[in-house]
């Protein structure tokens, strides 16, 4: 039986994240690669749901379901668990939820283990999973942060070093299907490095969130990324008085208060995350790891 | 007249911060001073609201007030503003609520500037506002990431080194008077970084919730900072079954869950915080600054 307070299930959200510029930074330690750039966390992300049981399992919006980063996780604990998770953005579509998903699982898990670990430690696993997987190099850190996160310097922590811009409102969104983000990460990357670090050095000039827009579509257009069929999504935008870019590394565009729907195009709504990735208590707390409660 | 979409008024809730124990790291540079050690953030804090004003008055919970910290935060922006603070957790009584209002008058009155700046910038000079006026070492940092926020290097970005423990759930507090910090950070120290450091250490071994607590009991014995009005009330908390520890610095006990109010004890009751500071949003974006909209 479980100790008396023992966590048996645990909720916990992550927020997607859209990268608006990033570069590449390798490293043969996965905990030191990463990138360098900016995005928003978005309200729509993750939940993950976990619960004690005999052996694990995973189902992503109740299908049986292998996700790379989620496996790399697994290893790193001890405990099994009947693992649920629900996407409330679009998977594939350059949101970062493969590195949300191995976060949830990460700071769940936790919950249930005997060894405790901190955020940050938590975060450093989950971002080594995403690495390793090929799926993410900077979404993990700016899901832990929450807001609109600057990855200044690239790795989990503590090599990495994340900043932020205040900010907080209506974001609108809409998805025309994916992109690899292991093919373009494990590419040719210079043009993208030489774009992105010329749009962090512009953005740390003037760090506001029409600036992280404008950077963006700068990005978008110098490192090759950006597909003809979301420039003239964004263009629309811009004209309807609006605030557009693509989001990293997907075939999404992403806008400010309701850039698409004024635009004419249907969209998704959601808002700008300030929380970052955390535990769902409905009054319950929760105290990890359960195993301390057997003293 | 403003700029299309600048922002006129900008509203920014400071979570509260009680430390569970803490060690105190001089330095002459303030932004390099500061305080190792954990605690809680709580959704009873401070809630700013900002307007464009000819001259800048601040008010605190309706009436005018002299906060040094804030003050010293006006000195680093340009634009004035009628700020109005209305604090949700009791003031002087070690709730961090000083740098709580300094961080909050950072936030807002970028908001307004012609120079945007980024979090870690605000976070540094509402830090810096608080330890030159000698209200606090490590509250800013913690308020600006919420949760449960492990200083493990003092000092505001990029110099400090934040950290975190997963968790969530409703806290109790009750509060019997003030102590000041001055006091207790500029006089002998040494009792009080020994328990300190040791309550850290022994800490991150096993970085929980429950642990966070038993290491401030330990800490507010060890260091001499005790009152024994406190202890007669930790005691019953914990005899009720629950987890209790004094909040630093102040006559404050505060306890997970339900714990004061199982021992027959009147408390307030919130929540542990989970987003940091954060601007309010109820629908509006807010782009920071609004001069670049004239761009």
């Amino acid at each position: 039986m479980a100790p008396a307070g023992a966590a048996e299930t645990v909720s916990v959200f992550v927020p997607s994240h859209v990268t608006s510029f990033f570069s590449v930074h390798e490293h043969e330690e996965p905990a030191k690669a990463g990138s360098r750039g900016a995005g928003l966390t978005l309200t729509d992300g993750v939940e993950c749901t976990l619960e004690r049981a005999p052996e694990t399992t995973v189902e992503v919006d109740g299908a049986a379901t292998e996700v790379a980063a989620v496996d790399h996780v697994l290893e790193a604990f001890e405990p099994s668990a009947r693992i649920e998770i629900e996407a409330t953005a679009p998977i594939g579509a350059g949101f970062g939820l493969s590195g949300a998903m191995a976060l949830g699982t990460a700071i769940g898990l936790n919950a249930f283990a005997s060894e405790a670990r901190t955020a940050n430690e938590l975060a450093r696993i989950a971002h080594v999973a995403d690495v390793r997987a090929g799926t993410g190099l900077g979404d993990v850190v700016a899901q832990l942060r929450g807001g609109i996160p600057i990855r200044r310097e690239p790795g989990a922590p503590p090599h990495g070093e994340l900043d932020g811009v205040p900010g907080a409102g209506r974001v609108e969104y809409t998805t025309r299907g994916e992109l690899s983000t292991e093919e373009i990460i494990t590419g040719d990357v210079d043009a993208i490095n030489g774009a992105g670090e010329a749009a962090l050095a512009g953005f740390l000039e003037r760090p506001s969130l029409p600036r992280l827009f404008a950077h963006a579509r700068e990005f978008a257009r110098d490192s090759g990324l950006l597909p003809e069929e979301l420039a003239v999504v964004i263009e629309a935008v811009e004209e309807a008085g609006g605030e557009a870019a693509m989001g990293m590394l997907g075939r999404t565009v992403f806008t400010l208060g309701t850039g698409l729907t004024d635009a004419g195009y249907d969209a998704r709504a959601c808002r700008i995350d300030h929380g970052g990735a955390r535990i769902a208590s409905d009054g319950v707390v929760y105290y990890p790891p359960t195993a301390e409660f057997e003293a």
